[in-house]
């Protein structure tokens, strides 16, 4: 019986430590390499092709976190980067937009039932921002409701961390508890003819938390009270859009938005965000100020269209329905046999695995790393991606790795 | 004498025609056909190599806007577009940073007299937002102080228009009039021990208005200021950078800031900003959360760091002030010889003018559209920006449609 070749990281460790000479923290924010297992990961990658990726030591990985999202079709596909290449060969940041910007605006209002326009921005937060500012210059209000511990974004009225913003920067922003109807309406009569805004994802993928869907009722129930009271609802659909349906999340969960926000997957890697918006909403978003000096830039435009049409065209979204299912399968019957008790959360294109009786998430942390060191990357603390590129062959090698690194935590921790 | 042709722009009015029906307004933001002289402009970009621009018509333009200023070597400055494919041939948006992110902080850093390290986003808003709240974290203190009139970014503290955002999210940013030390006192004075940080641009460049560049002392007397009352100084060079000096305007202009913000110019185009801080904010940089799914991205990286390199190579910011003063020296005979009243303002890199006794803009739209009629393409309401692919010849040949569009001004509006 072969004995496991474990990876090591030399490169990449003596790389995060010149980093952290010139960057505050050497890595900081989602990628941080403290929310991982310091030394059973690597720091720096260097190449990517379809659900492949190889860090700075060369090492190879299967890729369970797809860029924690953008990568739906699988790194560096080949109709996505002619797509941008050939922008890029005539023309990318311009004074005035290229002809992408209607060509995309276009796609994207004709799949998305019930939108009318579409606006584009860089990042998802630019997307989540402008959205409540127009739904407070619709309304006239100030208050937002959104899930206590969801995420909408880095900016200070969202921030996960909230160390350098002010309380005036935070104070019009109000949480219930997600999927609790009763707690929602409650929020909502305290500050009633107050709210401007809703804001949701399309199910709860907080962080260190395992996933939840819907309650069934409750994205009705939304619905119903925004419309008696007047208040915009918004899908944050940064994270998971582009993997459960071609027309927004919603369209799967039955949460009919006035106003959806993209990013991530959109472009299959080129930074881009989109709001798509009722037809209502379009005059006071023309007034609500959007800008930035990329925000028209083409490259990233034609990547976004060539990423629908491919996903379309290669029916991704059910590719990776069917890869997310056999990894779950596979996950499960490997910790069954082993007595470790675990629960697998979220749908099989963004799934999440978390140990029981794991609070500090020690076991997630030693079976996230184990998994590195034999070449699947997926993230302990963080709701992992399938992409497109993702193969039978593929999920049955990463099932190898993973099956090792539960052997580790069972041999440390029990069942 | 040959007539004059000038340029029609059938399809940029149609393609414009199309967007008002999947985007509010059409295009927005500082793009806003609005803010030109509707009919005499394009609307829609094809194709950028080095200073020349060609829309959707197949009209030819000498580019003095360069994107708004992202373009400073040229468009598709070979150097440039080379380092950037050679990255997306390998890797872009990664699970963590490219070795790329390294080598651009360390070589910012090292251009950089007193910066000791670089955090990387996508936006100028995202580099200005996020070093107020480095400031607030680091002072314990909210109040900004900022120059009344300036643009610091489309985020809701700092947005020209206020629509949609909240007195919260604005209420902590106090404002004095540029240039003006005592006034900078008295607001200073009024708010002592609140104050976290003084934003403000390496000289004024408000947009329908003359540039102004820092008075005698003015400079000193800030930094003195915030020495004395423990202010953190943010110089926002997002839209100034690398037109002035490689390590930053406030090298030529007398400015030592402990924060400094860069984004367009940086990456020649790539969507890329970065701030650059001394060491005794960088615990505290650590601490306020940063992040975006595309912020580690690898090709914007390589673009820069060929951007920063080509730039020092080609000796790119003495080529922009030869460039720009040639342009500007042929703009004041002209404008003399017809007996036009003008003031051209700001570095000669990055120029404007406007008429005199013209309030309403109703001159300089006229001059600009019929510049952009005639091969030239500037803005009537914003700063201009000179690159380092702007020649002799160019200037020469861009002269000679400026001095048609003075006519016609001379034309309508006499002396």
């Amino acid at each position: 019986m072969p004995v496991e070749k474990l990876y090591t990281f030399d490169r990449s460790e003596a790389l995060l430590e010149r980093a952290r000479h010139v960057v505050p923290g050497g890595i900081y924010g989602h990628q941080s390499p403290q929310l991982l297992s310091p030394g059973s990961y690597p720091n720096f990658f260097a190449r990517g092709e379809g659900c492949r990726i190889w860090d700075v030591d060369g090492n190879e990985y299967i890729d369970f976190m797809c860029s924690y999202g953008p990568i739906v079709l699988g790194h560096r596909h080949p109709k996505v980067e002619k797509a941008a290449r050939a922008q890029l060969e005539q023309l990318d940041c311009p004074n005035m937009p290229s002809e992408r910007w209607v060509d995309l605006a276009e796609l994207l209002v004709s799949i998305t039932p019930w939108a009318s326009w579409a606006v584009f921005g860089k990042n998802g937060s630019d997307a989540t921002s402008w959205s409540v500012a127009v739904a407070r210059a619709r309304t006239g209000r100030n208050k937002v409701i959104m899930a206590e511990g969801a995420y909408h974004g880095s900016h200070p009225w969202c921030t996960p961390n909230p160390t350098g913003t002010t309380e005036g920067e935070r104070m019009d922003v109000v949480t219930f508890e997600y999927n609790n109807s009763e707690d929602l309406r409650r929020v909502a009569n305290e500050h009633r003819g107050q709210v401007a805004a809703i804001i949701l994802c399309p199910f709860r993928h907080d962080v260190f938390h395992n996933q939840e869907m819907p309650a069934p009722g409750f994205h009705d129930g939304v619905r119903s009270l925004c419309d008696r009271e007047g208040i915009v609802l918004i899908l944050d659909d940064v994270r998971a859009g582009f993997r459960l349906h071609m027309g927004g999340s919603g369209e799967v969960l039955g949460l009919q938005p006035d106003l959806t926000c993209y990013s991530k997957a959109v472009g299959n890697g080129y930074a881009i965000s989109t709001v798509l918006g009722r037809e209502e909403l379009r005059e006071t978003a023309q007034q609500v100020y959007f800008t930035g000096s990329f925000f028209t830039a083409a490259a990233s435009m034609a990547a976004a269209i060539a990423t629908i049409n491919a996903l379309r065209d290669e029916d991704g979204i059910k590719k990776m329905e069917v890869a997310g299912t056999r990894f779950r399968e596979g996950l499960d019957q490997q910790a069954r046999s082993l007595g470790l008790r675990i629960t697998q959360s979220g749908p099989p294109a963004i799934p999440f695995l978390t140990f029981d009786n794991d609070q500090a998430f020690e076991r997630s942390r030693l079976w996230a790393g184990e998994c590195a060191r034999r070449g699947v990357f997926l993230a302990p603390f963080h709701n992992w991606f399938l992409c497109a590129a993702h193969g039978e062959a593929d999920i049955d090698e990463a099932l190898v790795a993973t099956e090792g690194a539960f052997k580790v935590v069972k041999d440390k921790f029990g069942g």
